[in-house]
């Protein structure tokens, strides 16, 4: 890098955090912060050994990086939902610990050595496999995004929750390691009159979706591990169905059984639950993809500006179940001006993307959107957009544009704007 | 996808799995496999519910997978290592709980609030920054391997550890979030005669390192999360220095003062330690880069198959500090034969990448190496090729080829063949 350049790259934060005078903890010369002059207990005392901790955990000043639920939703928390806390993340990964739950029993604690997976119905062979045996089969990393049917659920009628990890945190974007389905189909024999599978789950609510043959054939997974390690038990451990770019409770976890039949079998769970109700009554069955969505993560609710006007950085995630992100767009003044954000990090099919907007906020208040375009064209709704074709009896599929309003302390509100 | 395809894919195990008399544990008829018909205590009560872990845990059934220290290695636990257990493994992304950790005066627990940067020597302004401030700066996603120089360390003299969690385990990837280190330092403003930076940690052991200018300005980041989340105690939270590719200890943990200066500082760890001592008594300094590495993971000697004859997933990691990895050979019968493996999962420049060689074992002892070819096209050497040139007083930067013997009973054991 040249001395030119080095130079043009200097005083970005001129504006901001040297000379703004309203800056709440801006940096100084070294001799006005009192704070570097004192020696901190952890500069002249030994700490924790590496015999402490054969499995870390994060900082206790983490302590509040916590997946939440909401005790009102719904009556039991063995039926229920907790929110990854999207605004304490960054990058494309949600960490293991923070993967948004949803249990329709509660957490199956799976013995790996009881495990068995057995495969029946319209196919040559009926087949169980061990947990051993699955690992014997060629197997692939993918991430996927995982996305609740129900995220953002409750803002159809403008429930206004205080934050995204209320709004948008039933997602997580993990990289699985897994079999692909269709090998393990492949070893069962798939008959020809073979149009759809069931698979359920090994847990006390034994959960169970149809999905159709074609793909089941395409890109889903048998996984067994994700960001690296075994699959946490709230994740489906040993076992879960991965699938790609549909509603999260298709992805069956603690996976025991898959069934290959000629028709879907209408189960509960995509009858009674899962269907999108329109306002004449009649419900839309079998809406599987996920469609395009983003939000901002920060600034937002639960992450006000603290640091006053100047240099800001605003983030946030965008997906879509039908391929990657093309562009994301944001706007400060509520769809006045849209700018082109900065897409940062992998950019894989199917999986969360990370976005950036950098810049100086003159202190005044803001209403922060997002709208993602993916790689079909598709471009995010608003929610009135969403209302008109579907009313507001809708619980699931809700991929409107979220509003932020900054107010001039740096306080954000989930507000709607028409 | 047409019946033929699914008919050719089929009876992938066929000669294992089912017909194979040798298995333990192949998949059978569903009705000839008791456990298939007993009904398991998780599918008949319910679990913990969504209140119940605000940050998750592994399944105890997991327990077994942790980081490892060796008592004999170091005179004391707080200036020591411990070891990723790389053959628990899957994918990419070391997960953040298993990340090795290497000390030199414990795990400094700093509070994020009390947190502070200098910039200071040959600059324009001298700075400090906090955590805050740090955040406010255009950041950007990248994942990196983090090796130990001491990485296989004690396999110069044979010592031949029965593990690859020990004998390569001081390694890990992360996909990191932080501000590139250039951007910093164009704040300060480096004059013209500022050609190495000094980093410094704010533990009890304030590590220090000299690093040159050119790779300050390249790619280092100042990095505050770690696949997705804030980074880890033992992992230098809040602010730890990325040098992508270089040696480990160069990547300063609870950062808080770069200086910059016109030469190198000479400092303890790059005197003392971190040098390569040759037979004739003088040692190679500033090794800064690591050289392209591989090892296979399972199986090995904390991984013996124990399946038996059949279809065998052979897997492990390769890396290269000067690129990405563009060949993983393996050979099953110590070196008479190579194949190429099927490298899976993203390939990011100097991160790891996961390799699998699907094989069919025929139950007779096996001699396994594996060997990286990177981007530049350098291709991994064997210990005796180390050996020749640098004599055995070495510590650092073994990146020799690794063989395992596997017994026909599936066990494994760390061997040297010439």
């Amino acid at each position: 890098m040249t001395e030119t350049t080095r130079t043009s790259r200097r005083h970005f934060l001129k504006g901001g955090l040297i000379a703004g005078g309203a800056m709440a903890a801006g940096p100084v010369l070294a001799s006005g912060d009192p704070a570097i002059l004192e020696v901190q207990p952890w500069a002249n005392q030994l700490g924790e050994g590496v015999d402490a901790r054969p499995y870390g955990v994060p900082s206790p000043f983490e302590n509040h990086v916590r997946r939440r639920n909401v005790e009102w939703l719904t009556a039991d928390p063995v039926s229920s939902v907790n929110f990854t806390p999207l605004h304490e993340l960054d990058g494309v990964i949600t960490p293991n610990g923070l993967c948004f739950e949803r249990h329709h029993g509660g957490i199956a604690e799976v013995d790996p050595a009881k495990y068995r997976l057995m495969i029946n119905g319209l196919v040559d062979r009926e087949l169980v496999f061990t947990l051993d045996d699955l690992k014997r089969f060629p197997r692939v990393n993918r991430a996927y995004f995982l996305e609740c049917a129900a995220n953002s659920g409750m803002e159809w009628r403008g429930a206004q929750l205080n934050g995204c990890q209320f709004t948008h945190g039933m997602i997580h974007n993990v990289l699985y390691t897994g079999v692909p389905l269709r090998t393990i189909l492949a070893e069962a024999g798939v008959k020809t009159n073979g149009k759809w599978i069931l698979p359920e789950g090994a847990d006390a609510a034994a959960m169970t979706r149809s999905i159709p043959i074609e793909k089941a054939l395409d890109d889903c997974l048998v996984a067994f591990a994700m960001n690296g390690e075994a699959l946490r038990p709230e994740q489906g451990y040993p076992v879960r169905l991965v699938v790609p770019g549909w509603e999260g409770n298709m992805w069956i976890k603690w996976l025991r059984r898959i069934e290959v039949g000629d028709m879907p079998w209408h189960h509960r769970e995509e009858t009674s639950k899962y269907t999108d109700l329109f306002a004449d009554g009649k419900a839309r069955r079998f809406t599987w993809e996920m469609d395009a969505k983003s939000v901002i993560t920060n600034p937002s609710p639960q992450a006000p500006i603290l640091h006053g006007k100047g240099p800001t950085v605003l983030t946030g995630v965008a997906w879509s179940g039908r391929g990657t992100i093309k562009e994301v767009h944001v706007t400060l003044d509520g769809g006045r001006n849209w700018h082109q954000a900065r897409i940062d990090g992998p950019s894989w099919d199917k999986s969360i993307h990370r976005f950036y907007f950098d810049f100086e906020w003159d202190g005044r208040p803001l209403l922060l959107q997002s709208r993602a375009v993916d790689s079909t064209g598709y471009v995010q709704p608003t929610k009135n957009e969403l209302r008109a074709v579907r009313g507001e009896n809708s619980i699931y599929h809700n991929n409107g544009i979220q509003t932020w309003h900054v107010r001039a302390n740096g306080e954000a509100e989930n507000v709607e704007i028409s």
